[in-house]
């Protein structure tokens, strides 16, 4: 069950004039199952991307590096669940180009501007023939207006189909934002694979979509966790369609810039909480803020340090107000010289901590009230300085543990 | 259930001449309950501690540290059960220091020649008072051949007491080597507090002591890992009696030097090992050997990201060969220039991955004969050089949430 995340509806979700979606059944790893997804972006547009940092990073994402790199415009993408082409050599790679090269030539254009993508089991070869054999299908479906089947034909085990929408207004012009987004859910790979794609039809300079992706994943997907374990194929990618009628945007500092960015990042928040709120066997939904640090560096450490304690996430599991592992946590995140007669610690608005020990005025019945809720705000006060920063995670359920240990049969 | 562990028996446990243990029920958190032990040490010996890296340590680690420092020569360790005394602040300094004073008076010794030692629920006050009442009985039950009783009286929630002991011929003279430790599986502090206490009658110089300590943690405890969370109050402590008759050892480089460390070695791995056979939940004993690399350290780096993968863990719970995510946890342990295709992979003696790729030899029946093995050597060879190193670790299982998640009754 996802924490408090209900399943968009189609008629919430604003089409991007120059982006198309089309989604077929190309029966990659089991049959009638829509797997196989067709984005096609017209000319023009503006795409930039940012990739796992994981070494072991699976074919599609290494072919995406390749291709961005070269510059030519990119002009569609190729989505594939069933199979995440990681692990797979160089066999993999070729793989992973056949499928681009199969689209482009029925699109009529350059391998080049293909990005592909695939997420579910790994160290498997990729029916690759099977994706090339669906392409008619999906081409043919393709309309404005299915961002929603785009949302279901990149779900893996995702419980609920994660698509977010908004409209703004960009140097007087109504621009829309559409995203969708795949999360913590696989229970065949084994492997929680992240992807996020967003598109808008403001005009956004090519120079620029770099930083504004950079800074979008900064403030959403690089902020969430369900298990710390970093994927072989996580993956995403802005597109600006370039259609609105508003000056092109060339610099994110601009009142125009500040305003698309700070629209964008609202959807791209919501596309990456939503995967942690459907993370495997989530029960709590939980938001970790970390202030008064020297860097924002040493308050994503902490914060980090306490999402990734299963110490911590079974606490939460158990509405438990276990305010020393919480401590603890903060005490090992590796800041050498954190004093802890500094520190206090609270869970929504009760401080249960102060100045490193138990605050004398905490009733454990306030923490236990905060800690039985759904949605909950731990906040640590270094005292250290004046950077903060905040990450998403959920808890750890005996769920995580059942998806996971399922074999793969 | 421990994973091939067994309790010891008292007549296979050496006692060291120069130590005598006493335990008693003081009632510390439950009746009826061995939760203090004192350990009196002859005058003359060489003492030496590691501590807890994590900046939220325990009063008692902070009093440890200083009296250690002080150089006076340690004569005595006071440890309780119950109660960590940790996340306690100023007054938990306060009540540590206590019961260091309450001992030296009946020991006639100065406070600063006693170490003290907590383990329980953290961030409720220390009850001092209990432990000082305690102290009769516990010094009227000190005996040389009391070492079984000490593992028992640091237990918490372990489900297994654990000690080992050994005897070494060093400079012709036959040492005895015992040693004793607690781990994993608190269920009320909720929180792994790790202790574990070696000593020898062989003579080594106390200029050596720390390197010896540091040195036997390093291979022994310091290599070992459950859930990733270090915890606040881990304490290493090796006492040298110096009774042996046999030169002094002045160098760990030298012949005798070497085989004390080795026969010491032996008996801290067992102990650190202990730890993990009977962590929470524990299904299975799982050594983690990293070799190729071009550093120790990264070869740590690649062995804690397996081991604490919580996706690796389940998987071993499940007896699944999910080598993917193996793969990935190597992929992102951290080392920025890794080369996927130079690595090979091994469940055992089976090879799965070679050069990044699954094995075209390997045969999914034998990875899953392996998995299901209640102890498994996963080896991986990063082919970047001729640095090795072993982590050991277990399972995450359904029982480790049920342990965690069990709330503080």
């Amino acid at each position: 069950m996802p924490v408090n995340l209900s399943a968009p509806r189609s008629s919430d979700l604003h089409p991007v004039p120059g982006v198309r979606i089309g989604v077929a059944e190309a029966g990659i790893r089991k049959a009638n199952r829509k797997d196989l997804t067709v984005v096609l972006i017209d000319e023009g547009a503006s795409v930039a991307g940012v990739f796992t940092q994981n070494r072991f990073c699976a074919a599609p994402v290494q072919v995406c590096r390749e291709h961005l790199a070269q510059g030519r415009g990119i002009r569609a993408m190729v989505i594939n669940t069933g199979n995440a082409n990681a692990g797979t050599g160089e066999d993999g790679l070729v793989r992973a180009r056949a499928t681009c090269i199969a689209l482009a030539r029925r699109l009529e254009l350059a391998p080049e501007q293909i990005l592909p993508f695939s997420t579910g089991v790994i160290m498997e070869p990729l029916p690759h023939e099977r994706i090339e054999a669906g392409l008619p299908a999906a081409l043919a479906d393709a309309a404005a207006d299915h961002w929603l089947r785009a949302a279901e034909g990149i779900m893996t085990t995702d419980t609920v189909p994660k698509a977010f929408s908004a409209q703004a207004t960009i140097g007087g012009a109504t621009v829309s934002i559409t995203g969708i987004s795949k999360g913590a859910g696989m229970i065949r790979p084994n492997m929680a694979t992240m992807l996020g794609f967003m598109a808008t039809d403001a005009q956004v300079a090519p120079a620029v979509m770099q930083q504004l992706a950079k800074e979008l994943a900064d403030g959403s997907f690089n902020r969430v966790t369900v298990d710390g374990d970093t994927s072989t194929n996580d993956s995403f990618v802005v597109i600006a369609t370039n259609r609105a009628r508003h000056a092109p945007i060339t610099s994110l500092d601009s009142a125009e810039g500040q305003a698309l960015k700070a629209a964008m990042l609202a959807i791209a928040r919501q596309l990456a909480q939503a995967i942690v709120r459907d993370g495997e066997g989530a029960t709590k939904f939980i938001a970790i803020q970390v202030e008064g640090g020297g860097t924002g560096e040493e308050c994503r450490q902490v914060a980090y340090a306490i999402a990734h304690s299963p110490l911590v996430k079974t606490a939460f599991f158990a509405s438990d107000p276990n305010l020393g592992r919480i401590l603890a946590a903060v005490g090992y995140a590796g800041i050498a010289d954190l004093d802890q007669t500094k520190i206090d610690l609270y869970l929504d608005d009760v401080r249960v901590a102060v100045q490193g020990g138990r605050d004398p005025a905490y009733r454990e019945e306030d923490g236990q009230r905060v800690m039985k809720q759904s949605e909950i705000t731990v906040r640590v006060a270094l005292g250290r300085g004046t950077a903060a920063d905040t990450v998403w995670t959920c808890d750890l359920s005996h769920d995580y543990v059942s998806i996971n240990a399922d074999y793969r049969s």
